[in-house]
């Protein structure tokens, strides 16, 4: 993470996942197991009180840890270890009930399970948020028009409502992913060795666990690895949505266009030798996580057909590729809240940018207008004609219709942009009233 | 596909996606088009009628639509031409009215929404059957004793059904993926040039083609395009879970563990000159796909921030990679019931494995067993030395621990497998229940 | 490839990975094999002439080897069996001989390399082809003014050779990889069903089949994989760096932009009720591969770590996905000498948008003309506050400063585009001078 | 990178990245920029030494760079300024001179290949040590008899150094990869904001800085990103051959091999209640790197279609994915050699495992010793009953052939290993030859 910590990421985020953080939801796993243990009496209250008692970052030594973790395997075996030997230098009869019945992957599986629930209670606060901020958008610009474009290229009126309509669907799409996916996701691994489960971490004890930690009891998923390469998906396509509103605002943003900007910030974006540039700052933090996260999705989904009962090498690359999934994602939500709330819109020069191609946006409208009158082939060639002679003589084309003396009604009408947005407001409206409701 | 069409793919599904099946889903959607434009008086039935007939394969000239996709930038464009000529030949007004207000996003988008469609009714039908291969095979091995294996190497016992039902229950946790997905995908894309609608294209000519096509009625989304990447990320999960069946499986047909086989045909996997060889041909593709897959869904997601109201170029990269995920998809499911069927459990060579570390995946249980007596520092020092001495001597655990003349409580249960298994039997019953139920 | 085999690829070269293609090179091995055996008397010569005169595309049943394949497992294993029956119809000896002492994957392999090779030779001639247009274009607008963007904003004043030198330069370098690559990639594949060779396939024999082939000879690369990886690799570079160039286009041809245009064709790019739209239709296409092909070559990263002396389904993701990365490939650079050769550059228009900002990309050059007089501290002051005053009062920066009755010498020419290109000109020939060189 | 920094990394290399390494790296840039402009009187060569002595990381506040960071977009622009500041407490004329007529661009980009070029000068040296303990394990274990093994399956004999050579073969080409790509890779950015050059950095200058460097003089290569796309694929094939190593020693380490042992250590791989385990620690993080490099590789690759003269966004998705790729190969390039040096052999269990087809490995033998005398046909018939007998009768294929009286000649010989290995020791030699050499 290092020097673009802030950028790319959430520094709130981060910490949820810092060696501290992983080392803590290490710990809470044993203290917990220990406590379901005693509850079911598989061990002694007075063991699992004073195991709960050790289980505390402070005691662990980490840099320790982390030169250990490269001869055990993983981050479990050499924690277990510290951590059995703190409880011995305070009771050897406690020592003994450290990690009873449990296997590495059960606590390594579960403190990831754990930190996803951490990160997932903050990313549904976000996006509620972000949400909100859309709604807001959407409302207020519900009428503001300018171009829409496709293939880059200039093509139909619509309102900037419409264009934060389709931004404002996605984002509500992945909210109800993620919480379509909790209960598969939000699940105890404690099957023991071989994920057959035994009489130390019993049904009893894996129920009372999994209550105590607010997860879902469940069969191993040891090398059942489907869950967290979903979990991967459905944080790739939310940064891909936020992809896409970074990618118009950086579009809209261009010296030619210059219909929205990034808000200012003191240091943001400038240049000082280029006084006119406001760059895309954020939203260039945006496209780069959506360059990134497709690449980590597919490492998960890679990492899928484990071995067995434990995997040698697959289970291992989805350590730290997950925590950066989820620490990218939560820059791209971050970044995107601040874009959102911060987006200058520039009304004036949106309707500026509907007469740049001197009319030719309308020619359709035109052609529709004189069918009744002359036929549609007619219609048709003799717009297309003038549409020609609009673009050789640099003229407007509503010029060029009268100097043709074609006797189109209503021909003023034909040129307005409010005329041109089809259904665009009641397609808002139903957007807006469904994404509301969904609250 | 060429080569390989029957071997990574399947036959069945390749033809969902041909170049005629494609161009009859595009027909299928002008003509359900024209027919809802007919049934809100857009425009007259007659017309209706005529572009409807139209509508055939037959009367299309494939080499000269893909000359002409080149030139128009995709299928809908060209195709839109050539029925528009067919039309006119057969009634000039009808003519004016083919693809009336419809945009040509809209007819691709549609055209892939229901292939999807086709696609999922064969996937749903052939992943019951695939679970209930699973349920039988979990059933009829539930007690069958193995070894387990982490990191590839021997555990602790399990039962072969203690493995199936983890497959089970990942393909079980797909289907239910499939059903979540449905109301997200299966959607109509009409919304026009820039997605703003038009009068041709009203929100009643919407509703009453989206409920004909069996889709959602939706907003436009051209540049929203979460609903395909997820749908890429839930196919390739599912790979990812067949991928790891065929993992288990030609792991455990390896020569010198002779679990389980490959059901044999005439001609598969064998070779001439090497008579004991039973390749995993099947495992083989399913390892392939699982292969192959990752990377389609990354591409996918890549594609996700795309410009303003149509991408150029993004959605061009949609187009092959949907297909070829699908139909790789499909592949992997009828390799894997192939594979499940014909399965070859060989239980006597899984009962000879159990006693290849000759008596050492036991160790843990005599340690249990001393620590009575002993105390368990002690127990756990004296059969970590027995194991030594087993190892350095090539005996049996057994034999070491009756020459050191242990008093060992029960020896010889010590070393059965079935008592080794931990709860494996009622975890199974678990499973069985629960995926039986959600039938 | 179906629907989009003219689009996205290159017929010509789809024709060399065609079902024909792939089997007529694996019976060119086998015809070759015989020879390079009858040359070293390992078998007799009217054998291997009758085997060479059975090695015909004609003569093999493709439907039935497709459903062979998949139970065979790969193509050679059938075919082979194919080409036996055929040897044996005409000589009972000679079919004894058929494939003799190679083994399924020296057959693959080395086809695959054939394939390769002839792909290789049509790359290079049409990459010259490109060099020699982007040659051309740079030469004939060295000094063609227009603005430099970053970040998407205009930034200062470039030549529109500048540019297409920088695309010029990515393309040599691809062609001088191409070169580097070829030894380590265009191998003979000849050692035998472990590697190990035999007496059928001795040094001698290997050597004159890969002289008789124009390949190099090789030790066993079966699961060596890092040659076709490296190849992969070298081929995403390339349609990148075409992908490069559809991206900036694809930019210059927004309708706010407007200073390029791919060239016209009948029907191409066009929309007949939008009139203004020129579509970057060859962009697009170019656009979607360079989206696709970096997961191509993830794919065959991801195969790399194949098992022992032949791989379970690694091997077998990498047929369909090299091709793939190959027709691709071809696909870009046909798109791209297309796009070069029919680029309209429309010179107007990059001058006109050369004062979009109203003076203010040369702010740095009035404040770097007033330093000496007043000090550089003072005259970034001066022209900071300028530029504020030249934006809010929507005037042009040069009016400003005349209003201000600043002193600054030589103002007309700090506006001018052609003083503030740095050394485009110089660098520009140093591109043209090296590239030339290199042909 | 946190609590795996040792597992999946090199902590030497770890610290060529580090926070201060990158700070460090751009004050480099800066100072020998100024120095490179005095040597050719751009500026007071008393500017340059004050510029120089103040570009110390010492002096830096990388806390509040990194919120600054975020600000600016990317890390040279607040560096730059507080190393401004700094030179201006020190001399307000040298003040005006840092960062004299270079863009942020050229900074990070040649600070990352300055960070390149010091980690390929160690890549190069550990890889040369990984060649030598391959050359020397391929020489001691040149006749070390064991089973090769086609999709997993026991196949033929081959020796141990055939396999290692084929290991060795593939880091050799990765090294001449490395010396190839160095002149493309190692070239100094230095062309100002749009890649025109100025006067400030004049071609003399550029040549100075880039000797001072050691570095290539280059044209802009701002958005022609094919050398840093090309680096992260070469670094992604030596990986990937890494990775085969990986495999090939995990499964020879399953428990039913038990050919080749990662060395031991204290505290490693190990299982306190599973004794007899010796878990492929090692061997899973290569498999684990080996598994995530690819797509890291295509993130790359996926960021090459940058904009104009320089991208919003996809740029700034190199930075972290570049410095990931080399860390990551850096712990495989170390965990390689730890595993080869340490690798244990097993000669003996790769005997017997020879033996565990009964045999049936050495079919091919029987039937060509019998072919001279009874005709191939006849002998092919008859060897491949009296393997199913033998199959069937679990009798080993050599018994059976004496029951069934077939008078093969020399028939002990036809089933010893070292007769059936066909050219393995020359083809040894060969790469033993060719690889040092190379050297």
């Amino acid at each position: 993470m290092s020097l673009y910590s802030a950028y790319f990421y959430s520094e709130e985020v981060n910490s949820l996942f810092s060696e501290q953080a992983t080392v803590a939801q290490i710990l809470r796993f044993e203290a917990i197991l220990a406590e379901s243990q005693s509850v079911h009496r598989i061990m002694p209250s007075t063991s699992a009180e004073i195991i709960a008692q050790c289980c505390a970052v402070d005691l662990i030594d980490i840099e320790k840890l982390k030169v250990e973790i490269k001869l055990g395997g993983n981050a479990a075996i050499p924690l277990v270890k510290q951590l059995t030997r703190i409880v011995k230098n305070n009771d050897v009869e406690a020592s003994k009930m450290v990690h009873l019945g449990a296997t590495s992957q059960d606590v390594v599986d579960t403190a990831m399970v754990l930190q996803i629930k951490a990160f997932l209670a903050w990313l549904e606060s976000k996006l509620n948020q972000l949400r909100q901020l859309l709604i807001a958008l959407t409302q207020k610009h519900r009428s503001t028009l300018m171009i829409g474009r496709t293939l880059l290229q200039q093509a139909r009126p619509i309102t900037f409502g419409l264009k934060t309509a389709g931004w404002l669907e996605g984002i509500v799409r992945s909210q109800n992913r993620l919480t379509e996916i909790q209960p598969r996701l939000l699940k105890l691994q404690l099957s023991g060795a071989v994920g057959s489960g035994n009489a130390s971490i019993n049904q009893e004890v894996h129920r009372t666990m999994a209550q105590e930690l607010g997860l879902t009891p469940s069969f191993s998923w040891q090398t059942q690895r489907d869950s967290f390469a979903e979990w991967a998906g459905v944080l790739g396509v939310l940064v891909g949505s936020l992809g896409k509103i970074a990618k118009d605002v950086s579009l809209l943003m261009q010296t030619e266009v210059g219909e929205v900007m990034e808000g200012a910030a003191e240091g943001k974006g400038g240049s000082s030798t280029m006084p006119h540039k406001r760059n895309p700052v954020t939203c260039a933090a945006l496209l780069a996580n959506a360059t990134r996260t497709p690449h980590l999705v597919a490492t998960v989904l890679s990492a899928m057909p484990q071995e067995h009962e434990r995997s040698a090498g697959l289970w291992h690359s989805e350590w730290e590729v997950l925590v950066e999934l989820m620490t990218l994602t939560a820059g791209s939500v971050e970044r995107a809240i601040e874009l959102v709330s911060g987006l200058e819109v520039d009304e004036k020069r949106m309707l500026a940018n509907l007469e740049v191609t001197k009319g030719l946006i309308y020619a359709e409208n035109v052609s529709l207008a004189l069918a009744p009158k002359i036929g549609k082939m007619q219609a048709h060639e003799l717009v297309e004609k003038a549409c020609k002679m609009a673009i050789h003589q640099h003229k407007h084309l509503k010029e060029i219709l009268l100097e043709l003396q074609l006797d189109v009604p209503d021909l003023e009408e034909l040129f307005k942009p409010e005329n041109s947005i089809g259904l665009s407001l009641e397609l808002i409206d139903t957007v807006l009233r469904v994404t509301n409701d969904s609250n």
